[in-house]
């Protein structure tokens, strides 16, 4: 079926001195060989080598009732490689847990790559590795691609287009608009570590921290939680990625019409973080995460939410960091550690751009 | 549900003079404005509006053994205007076709956005607006989205990555793979169209056409040809877009590992692409199309198959345009105007790029 493509006409790839070229791009030849011998090789399932325009699935094999999540998400984080990932695995991560974050079960991933002309293929061979790898550990094969080239100087690199599907079991309603004043909001672990680690390799920045990015995939640890509470007991989940968590919570304070109350002790911060934020005039509470969730949780199952999360290895440090509250002017207020209170506004101010 | 920004904070976006700055990318208020004020405008539906981190959908009302169908589309057209389309309307257009394609009923479309800093607000709004448009006009929502921006130099404007699902009806097999020798090759239309209109954009080449591009979405045209003939009889299905028919029809080629024999004569091409390439030293066969499809169908049901593409507005120019033969060398040959026989390889030597 796959019968590769003929000897004769083409070497094999230059995975180590190679770069890509406008010819990856134009749909020939050449691209055929890009992905037979990257993509294909790295990402292998039977859905992507039948090589048609789209992938075949069978839906899987739900009761009645089940619905599909699809979510999607662009990629174009400054570096490509940072402490603890890169936007190979990232891009699986995050896609994987916007599906998770809906409450469904995540089966489907595809992938649309924008390259940069010159990019060294050693550096896209590493990339396209680190996804495969993330998308094999997280059960969820990339089943379809597609790859464009760009001039010189009118990309950067790579941007990685990510889309995946889930399937939402029957009556399961997950969702930003659903949290209730009287929900206790559980955090499942420590704030700002992807975003400190992703801007300690910016040299303009000019600071070093030996902080790892948090960038895991979530899944796991939703159907813990929600294995362990009543079909219902969890109203919200969301990852907070780019703008933070207290983005993140302004956002589910807006959909849902509520206000939020937050214990500033409560929220975890790894000390290198809070070093690194001091250093750069930065607050924790608005740097990027890539493998934590908040969830709004009916206040009568908080305990046993909170003690599945403890219980998996991606939430060991997860902490109850406050309540949600009826406010119809819809603001998180912060109780500081020295007694004050502040409202949490959304970001503004100076964006950090290419988090993720 | 959707509150809206609050009206104190922010002035409305300027839709007239404003240009997207890495605010519109960080997460925080600014990208909910521009997700508030224009994507939700433009492409409302319920999914959309629940703002959540991904969509919700009812799987269609499927009977038993439907399958699932994935494909995806990353969109770096240069320039992104140009006639007959622009890259919003393409992006819907082009990934509708790659679902059709496999014989499936397209249902949803998410798409992710790679805003380079600086890009008018007025040109993205009109590339929203004709997205928005397009899906309408085929009936698929867009049911999910993201966008990211970029540093000024570090993107081309916008870079638009759509992925669409559709439902594949049980026992249906259409595939790359699935041509077999005795075939009869159907064309829907004329050939370069697209290509030819796009490169008549580029100041570069200084040459100007009246071509207008033949973007538009075929799953119709899919649609109406599948009900002419028995299940079973339409092998392969596809929109010959990059590298054009030359390449998709070497593609086939391979997959099936079978050869193909064409007739030049009966290839139709406009005069004005024809001149066009003949000016520029280019061959009609390569040029891409982005509202064509070409098809392997079983000899005995190909006239009823020609019958029905020529009767839908998309295929009235629709030809038979050679076979599918016995070949382990799996060559495309084309038997020329002028009595000659001459091998059509696959796109190689100089690309086109950026032509979708």
């Amino acid at each position: 079926m796959n019968a590769g493509v003929k000897k004769d006409y083409l070497r094999p790839l230059d995975f180590k001195h190679g770069r890509v070229d406008m010819n990856h791009g134009a749909g020939g030849r050449a691209a055929a060989q890009l992905i037979d011998e990257l993509f294909l090789r790295a990402f292998d399932n039977p859905a992507l080598r039948a090589g048609d325009d789209g992938a075949v699935m069978d839906i899987p094999n739900l009761p009645p009732g089940h619905r599909l999540v699809m979510a999607t998400d662009g990629h174009v984080i400054s570096p490509l490689v940072f402490p603890g990932g890169d936007i190979g695995c990232l891009a699986v991560h995050g896609t994987v847990n916007d599906v998770a974050m809906m409450g469904a079960v995540p089966f489907a991933l595809s992938a649309s790559f924008v390259l940069e002309e010159g990019f060294a293929l050693a550096e896209l061979k590493r990339i396209v590795e680190s996804m495969a790898a993330a998308a094999r550990d997280a059960g969820v094969p990339i089943v379809t691609g597609d790859t464009k080239v760009v001039e010189k100087g009118k990309g950067d690199g790579v941007f990685i287009a990510t889309t995946g599907l889930g399937a939402l079991p029957a009556g399961r309603r997950i969702g930003g608009a659903l949290a209730r004043p009287g929900d206790r909001l559980l955090l499942s672990g420590s704030i700002g570590d992807h975003g400190v680690a992703v801007l300690s390799q910016r040299e303009s920045l000019g600071f070093e921290a030996t902080v790892t990015s948090d960038t895991a995939t979530l899944h796991g640890l939703v159907a813990a939680l929600l294995a362990a509470v009543p079909e219902g007991a969890v109203h919200t989940l969301r990852d907070p990625t780019r703008g933070g968590l207290a983005t993140t919570l302004n956002e589910i304070a807006r959909q849902s019409c509520v206000g939020m109350r937050l214990q500033e002790a409560a929220i975890p911060v790894h000390a290198e973080v809070e070093a690194a934020c001091e250093l750069l005039g930065l607050d924790p509470l608005y740097i990027a995460n890539e493998g934590k969730l908040v969830t709004a949780v009916a206040p009568e199952h908080a305990d046993a939410a909170l003690a599945a999360l403890r219980a998996h290895p991606l939430g060991r440090e997860a902490a109850c960091i406050g309540r949600v509250v009826d406010d119809a002017q819809r603001f998180v207020q912060l109780a500081t550690r020295f007694g004050g209170e502040r409202i949490v506004d959304w970001l503004s101010g100076e964006p950090l751009p290419r988090i993720c």
